[in-house]
C-alpha cells in the first residue's frame, strides 16, 4: 500500500503509478501545477522539498510552460522521483491531495501556453471516407499526396480549450440557394484525435532520431467542426472558421515515457517512405479510444489504424527548416478505424447525416443538438500488465449567441 | 526646427513626425521599446521621465507585448506625447537617439510575441491569376466562396521573423515523376502584403464597429513561399510546408492613427455584403507598395487594389465566437494589381516561370536564386500632404543546408 489514500490508484487504473500524468489545478489559490495520482491531483509545490533545488522553477510555475521547455533529462528526473515519491509507504512531507471528483472544487486549467497548434490528417479510414462522401465521382479517395505525407495544416492556438469548458455553437456562412446564408452552424460535430505536447530547446529540423527529445507527452483532442462552414469555406486554402471555434484538449499531460509499452508499427505503407521518414523504431501507440454521446459509447476508434506517427509528423513539419518551440502542439487527425463503429466524428459516423445513431435513451442524433455532451476517453497497454490512461477531453455544446 | 537631428525626420519623410512607428532595438545591452524619429531609434526608456508613471511598464518593457495589451487609450495617449515630446525643440531629459543606418550597431528585434497568424488571399487579381495559371480550364477563375468572404488560413507564428533576417532555402516533397522527390525547393517565391497587429483586451466576434479597439498597427509581410512544395501538398487542407519555414514583418510597427488620411473604401463588391461584413466607414488604406529585387523595382502593387479590408477581416476572423489577442496577426495576402508591374509575387510576374524578368545588372530570374535580397517597401498619404512609411521588410535566400 502507499500513503496514497485514493482506490483509483492502482496498476489496473488508468491513472495509476504506470501514468503520472501532469496538469494544472485551482483550488481557490491560483494555478498549481500537479501530478495526478489516481482521482486526486497532488500539486509539485506541496512537496517541493522531497522534488530538491534543481526542480524548485518548475514546481513553483503557473503552468507546465517551464517543465516543457526544461527538457527530456529533466522529464526523466522528475518522472523517477514522482514514481518513487508517490509509491512510498509514507507520504512526503507537505504532501497534499486535492479531489478531482466531479463536485469538487478544484478546477483543471488550460496547463500550458499553446505555441503553434497543427492538426494532421493521417487515418486513411477517415481521409477515405471524406473522400466517398464528398467526392463520389473522383477515381481515387486520396489525393496523391496522402499517401506520401502526414497532410496537415495549421489550426487556431488562441481557442484550445481545457477539457470541460462549454462549446457555444458557432455562426457563419454556409452555401446557400442562390449565395450563403449567415447563420448557426446546423452540422456540428467532433473530431476525436490524439494530440502532442511538444517540449525541449527550441528547434529546427528535428528528424526522427531525435523526436523524443522534443514531444514532452500525449493527451486527447477533440477538434470542433462546423461542418456547413467548413464545407462552405474550405477551397481553396483549407478549413478555417470551421474548426477555429474550438479545439478541446484533455486537461492531463501524460508523459511519453508511460508509453513504452504500447509502442507499435503504424500501418504499412504502400510506398516505401521518403528518407526523413523512416522509423528507427516503432512510433505507432496502441492506444483504444472511446467517444461517449449523452452517455452512450458510439464509437470505439484504435490509434493502431494510423497511418503515419508522431515522429513522422514532427520531423515532416520541421523538414523544411520550421522550428518547433515547447508549448507546440500538433494532433493526429480523425482516429478512425475500418468498421462503422470505429469512426472519430459524426460526420462518418452518420455517413453526412443520411444514418442517424439512437442513444441510449431513445433520441436520435445525426450532428450535435445544443445541451449535448461528448467526452472522449482512452487507455493504452502499460508495462506488467497495466492500463495507461488518457484523461478524458469532455464539453457541452452551448446554443449560438443572439447576434 | 525639432530637437531630433536627423535629416529624415520630415513630414516628406517617410519616417516623420507624422508616422512615429514602435519597434525594439538592441544596442548591445538588450532589448528596448523605441520608437522611429527618421533613421533614428528613440528608446522610451530614455525619455521615461517625460512620459510619466502610467507608461513606465510599456516603457521598460522589452517588446511591445504591453503596449499592444495596454488598449486604445494608451496606444493615443502615448502617440500624442511622443508627437509632442519629438517636435519640441529642446530634447526630454536623457533622450537618446540611436542610428539605424546600415551600419550601425543597433539590430532591430522581432517587435512582438505573435499569438495566432492568419494570412489572407483578399486580392481579386492575384486570386484570378493563380486561378488562370493552375485551372485554366475552370469554368470560373475565382472558388464561389471567394466573392463572398475573406478566404484565408492559419499560417506558422513560430516562423515569423523580422525583417533583415536571412532565409534559408527549404527543403521539403515536391511532385516528380512517377513519385515526390525530396530536395530544395525549385521555386521560392515571395508574396508582398500588408500585415495588421493586434491588441486591446483578448475579444471574441468583433464586430467592424469595434475593429480600431484591436487593431493597433500595420506593418509590412512578406510571406515566402516554396511554390512547388505548396502545389504537391495543399490539397485538401491548404498550403502547410510551403508557407511555414519563414514569414518576414517589418521592424517597426506603424500606428493605425498614422493612416487617418489614407482611408478609402474596398473595391465595391460584386454581391451586397452579408451584414457582419458591412463597413460604417471605409476601412481600405491607399498604400502604395514597391518590391525590389536585387536592387531593382519589379513591381508596384496598390493596396487600393484589395476587396475586403482590414476591419472585415477581423470581423470575419471571430465571427464564429474565435477569440482575438494582443499579438495576433493577419496579413492582407499578395497584394497584386491588374498590370503585370503590379503583381505582388513571383510566381504571377513571371507566369509560373515562362516570363523571366530582367534585373537592372543583366541577369534574369524566374524564381528565386540564392544569395538574392528582395525588399519590399510602401508609403501613404499622411495628414496635410506628409507621407506616411512603412518600415521595408528584407530579407536575403541562403542557400539550403546539407542534409
Amino acid at each position: 500500500m502507499t500513503w496514497v489514500d485514493d482506490p483509483a490508484f492502482g496498476a489496473e487504473h488508468p491513472f495509476g503509478p504506470q501514468t503520472l500524468p501532469y496538469g494544472v489545478v485551482d483550488a481557490g489559490e491560483g494555478p498549481l501545477v500537479a501530478v495526478r495520482v489516481g482521482d486526486h491531483a497532488l500539486p509539485l509545490r506541496s512537496i517541493e522539498a522531497a522534488l530538491g533545488e534543481e526542480l524548485r522553477a518548475v514546481a513553483w510555475a503557473g503552468s507546465l510552460d517551464p517543465l516543457l521547455a526544461a527538457g527530456r533529462t529533466v522529464w526523466t528526473t522528475l518522472r523517477a522521483r514522482l514514481r518513487e515519491l508517490v509509491t512510498a509507504t509514507a507520504a512526503p512531507r507537505g504532501a497534499t491531495l486535492l479531489p478531482l471528483t466531479a463536485r469538487s472544487e478544484v478546477r483543471t486549467l488550460l496547463p500550458f501556453t499553446v505555441g503553434d497548434y497543427v492538426d494532421f490528417y493521417c487515418s486513411r479510414h477517415h481521409a477515405e471516407n471524406v473522400g466517398r462522401m464528398f467526392r463520389p465521382d473522383a477515381t481515387n479517395l486520396l489525393m496523391p499526396n496522402w499517401t506520401h505525407l502526414p497532410v496537415g495544416y495549421h489550426g487556431r492556438s488562441g481557442t484550445v480549450i481545457v477539457s470541460g469548458t462549454d462549446v457555444v455553437r458557432p455562426h457563419g456562412q454556409r452555401r446557400g440557394n442562390g449565395g450563403p446564408v449567415f447563420g448557426p452552424t446546423e452540422r456540428l460535430d467532433v473530431e476525436a484525435e490524439v494530440g502532442f505536447v511538444c517540449g525541449g530547446p527550441t528547434a529546427r529540423r528535428v528528424p526522427i532520431a531525435d523526436a523524443a527529445d522534443h514531444l514532452f507527452g500525449v493527451a486527447l483532442v477533440n477538434d470542433w467542426s462546423a461542418r456547413d462552414i467548413q464545407a462552405w469555406e474550405y477551397q481553396p486554402l483549407g478549413p478555417f472558421l470551421g474548426k477555429s471555434f474550438a479545439t478541446s484538449i484533455g486537461a492531463w499531460i501524460t508523459p511519453l515515457d508511460a508509453f513504452a509499452a504500447a509502442r507499435i508499427p503504424v500501418v504499412e505503407p504502400e510506398h516505401p517512405r521518403l528518407d526523413y521518414l523512416v522509423e528507427d523504431q516503432p512510433w505507432g501507440l496502441d492506444l483504444r479510444l472511446e467517444i461517449e454521446w449523452n452517455g452512450t459509447v458510439v464509437s470505439r476508434p484504435r490509434f493502431a489504424d494510423m497511418s503515419f506517427s508522431c515522429a513522422q509528423q514532427l520531423a515532416h513539419m520541421t523538414v523544411n527548416g520550421a522550428t518547433v518551440r515547447p508549448g507546440d502542439l500538433f494532433a493526429s487527425g480523425t482516429v478512425s478505424g475500418p468498421e462503422k463503429e470505429q469512426r472519430g466524428c459524426f460526420l462518418e459516423l452518420t455517413w453526412a447525416g443520411r444514418e442517424p445513431v439512437t442513444l441510449k435513451d431513445g433520441q436520435t442524433r445525426t450532428f450535435l443538438a445544443d445541451g449535448d455532451t461528448v467526452v472522449i476517453t482512452a487507455t493504452a497497454p502499460g508495462e506488467d500488465g497495466s492500463v495507461v490512461g488518457l484523461a478524458e477531453v469532455a464539453g457541452t455544446v452551448l446554443p449560438a449567441e443572439v447576434t
